[in-house]
């Protein structure tokens, strides 16, 4: 299969419909067995960037045209052209992250259900159009026919994640929603991993040739500098940008868009600690479970879930030494391994041993010793309440299989650390249904903070569904009035329009009286 | 009733209940004597901001879980406590802006309805909410209970503006809606009508009184220098701005919300050109109907409208020659008027020197000639399409009684016009419907430059109703997915949140499945 892939990859961009650019800036690496895979890539000059920016800006004057039945034709002939060559795009996904196969075909089944999602929507609406109908007698003035819709906002850039190739990449759910809204887009593709983008992005391909979408509408750079990054944000066609990854890079890009002349909206998804926050009643029945289901999640993708519960605040006592114990336990036994690369391993490194060699850090318990350098151990340590609500760099998320573990001397002080979290993507409480009728206060402390508050559950695995919310309060995203997973996600690529006097007969369809979504005033 | 006012008015701010600080920093002023008042005001201090941010952050708490019905009583509340003081309140606008007691006592009621408007709509919310119900059978893994509702930001500041004292204010627009999202609200008072600001607080305050609302809901401070502004947008308490003013000053203001430590969401409402577009049927069969109209409107509040209708896009010959000898005829008897402020007075006197001074420009006529030297005179310019396209200078937006005419060779040429305009508020297209028919190009072109487009209607008066937008593309606004007008406007204030496998005694109660608004799946 690995040979199959070599012939298929060109290593180039895709722009405007052709494949350019010379395949000898950077390679696809291997992060299991810490080496460079013989797949060769470009790396996008600014003139490069600008053509596509430029194509998806002449492709949208043509793609926003397209009725939303077209659109949704759209993206799920790419989920279908998607499946087709899942083998291929899975073989190479796994060969560029690392990510066990089975992981990867869900994530690519996650991708299709998502695309299709979109279509659904698109073609059964959800959202009422208000009509205030004109009301010639009115005095002093008459009153106008007004009536409100939406329109795309324009050319949107993509910047796929490291630990999601699929789902939060090439055709991942920001491609898709912003497809989805009317929008085009250039993907910047994630250099780690460039071949799993070509071939995704050949599947996108085949789609606009059967549904006869303009050329521009979908372009992929590839690059593994960050003046791609730059370029891509700051071209004047761009009015949008979706992202997935770190607070670092995300601020940076943000940042630089806040900046521009025309300021745009960018949407990070910049990750999160996750809390879990254990109520006594339920620690004291059920440590051993709580512990168990804990470390089960936090060493899914070896911690590299923006959903990773990174944090555990619980009170002291006889129930949390029983967790701690099963904790370590479970730890205990557990491989160190490979990243996704090889960059995010040595952050990881980096930051666990600043926690270890923290005055008020006490280690619970790591995993089995590496073998290889680029291997990284699961870890847990604890700290206490009072310690964790002064220190802010134990506050801060790490990326990887790691838990802080925050000990409280009561429930009040459980409530404090809620008020004195930063904002995050989820956060749960485990309680039984008794107990969590006596925490209103800590309850609506940590919906505040959260996009999504959860009850009984690990966070990991984000739904792809109509209700999902998946972003929150800074540094969890940079704008919390968006989600980038579940069908709310398109909303963040229009824009409010209003339509006064128009013509009945020019209106756009779903304005008109017969729309059964039309609410009139 | 001048000195009812002045016995009344104590220069202070209201913060968290009470009323503070020295009035001895800046006088209101008479635009139409051109002379102070002796209505003296306190400039508020880093510390003083510091303290109705921090009121605000703590009242916040407890306002949140103010049920909507208890919100919409509240925002009636202030409504009925503006119209107890209708009469005072509208002096005091007339003596601090100049602007007639019919139209002050029009905006009251705007005001007054605006509330209304958003009491209604919490009363009977319009927006469905998505539950995704749980499926425990489902393969691979079961299917959580996720249900998506919003909470509100936190709290707002809002900046009111020079030239709509009382619906864009104090109570205004941004103040309603951020009330109704369950934010509570700082006011930076304009310092262009402070009294106006102080009476309306006085019945915002009693409002809170008579609701037993937390007193920190609503602050008000006074200022007249920028460094209160920038203590109150970088105050880490507050978490969005809603602004009503010029780009100038809404672009520094944005920039400093864009690179806080938490960046957070800055709504600027900032102007914008509003162009005509007359087509050839309806200009040859209107010619001096529509010019009689665009005079009239571009003369509304002395052209201190942000739909003010600046700018007239047409194309040559007999019909625009009839239509420019009507607006000649009409704008020479026009007196020359006071603006709201010596400010906007200077900035129009010389924006109109630099437009009749600049090479491509002919003058169509003016009003007479100024008596006084802080009055101004309503002028009309011409410039040929060809010079306009190349002039960003020509295309700014001029605040005042100006309107520029843009002469077209053909109906392509008006094509190319729309497609390069910067973002509007509002745009029109005047035709009969054959003519509008057969320009779909044009109507979408426009379409995706303005937040509202108009048919054969002028701009100003914009209607308080749910399927308005007040908004667009920047510069017109810097965040074009939002209104600052209609029932949407609340949407600003608030983000959503994912409540997963909450035990459903605990639901809000507009996720329990029980309520009609609900779209399960």
């Amino acid at each position: 299969m690995t040979d199959t892939i070599k012939r298929r990859i060109t290593g180039q961009h895709f722009i405007d419909g052709a494949w350019t650019g010379q395949a000898d800036a950077f390679n696809s690496f291997d992060p299991v067995t810490n080496a460079k895979i013989d797949w060769q890539f470009a790396n996008a000059s600014e003139t490069e960037v600008a053509q596509a920016a430029t194509a998806a800006h002449a492709a949208f004057t043509q793609y926003r045209s397209k009725t939303p039945a077209q659109r949704a034709d759209f993206l799920e002939a790419i989920a279908g052209e998607i499946q087709a060559d899942i083998e291929a795009i899975t073989a190479a996904a796994h060969r560029e992250t690392g990510l066990p196969m089975a992981r990867l075909q869900g994530e690519t089944g996650r991708t299709c259900t998502q695309l299709k999602l979109f279509a659904t929507r698109l073609r059964e609406p959800l959202e009422p159009r208000f009509v205030d109908l004109a009301n010639p007698q009115r005095a002093p003035l008459p009153k106008a026919d007004t009536r409100l819709s939406v329109l795309p906002l324009g050319p949107v850039a993509v910047f796929g994640a490291s630990n999601f190739p699929l789902a939060f990449s090439t055709a991942g759910g920001d491609t898709a929603s912003a497809l989805a809204a009317g929008c085009t887009v250039v993907v910047k593709g994630h250099p780690a991993h460039a071949a799993t983008s070509e071939l995704v992005t050949r599947a996108i391909e085949k789609a606009i040739e059967r549904c006869d979408m303009p050329q521009g509408v979908f372009s992929l750079i590839q690059g593994s500098t960050p003046q791609v990054s730059t370029a891509l944000v700051t071209h004047g066609a761009i009015k949008a940008v979706g992202f997935t990854g770190s607070l670092r890079v995300g601020r940076i890009l943000s940042d630089l868009c806040a900046a521009r002349a025309e300021p745009i909206p960018f949407y990070g998804e910049l990750g999160s600690t996750n809390p879990q926050f254990l109520l006594s009643g339920i620690l004291s029945a059920q440590a051993e479970q709580l512990a168990t289901t804990q470390v089960q999640s936090m060493l899914m993708g070896h911690g590299q879930f923006c959903t990773s519960p990174g944090v555990v605040v619980a009170q002291k006592g006889e129930a949390l030494n029983r967790y701690i114990a099963t904790m370590t336990e479970n730890l205990a036994s557990l491989p160190a391994a490979a990243m996704l690369t090889p960059g995010i391993a040595s952050t990881y490194q980096a930051q666990l041993e600043a926690l270890l060699n923290h005055s008020a850090v006490t280690l619970i318990a790591q995993g089995q010793s590496a073998e290889a350098g680029h291997h990284t151990r699961p870890s847990a340590i604890r700290v206490s309440a009072d310690d964790y609500l002064v220190s802010s760099e134990l506050q801060q998320e790490i990326f990887g299989p790691c838990a802080v573990l925050v000990e409280c001397e009561n429930q009040a002080q459980m409530l404090q650390i809620a008020n004195a979290l930063e904002g995050q993507l989820t956060a749960t409480i485990h309680g039984n249904e008794e107990e969590l009728a006596q925490h209103p206060e800590l309850i609506e402390a940590v919906a505040y903070k959260v996009g999504r508050i959860i009850f009984n559950q690990m966070p990991t695995g984000v739904e792809v569904c109509h209700s999902m919310n998946h972003g929150g309060p800074y540094p969890a995203s940079t704008d919390s009035r968006s989600t980038s997973v579940g069908s709310d996600a398109m909303k963040r690529f229009e824009r409010p329009i209003c339509y006064q006097n128009m013509p009945q007969t020019l209106l756009p369809d779903d304005l008109k009286t017969d729309n059964p979504k039309v609410i009139s005033f």
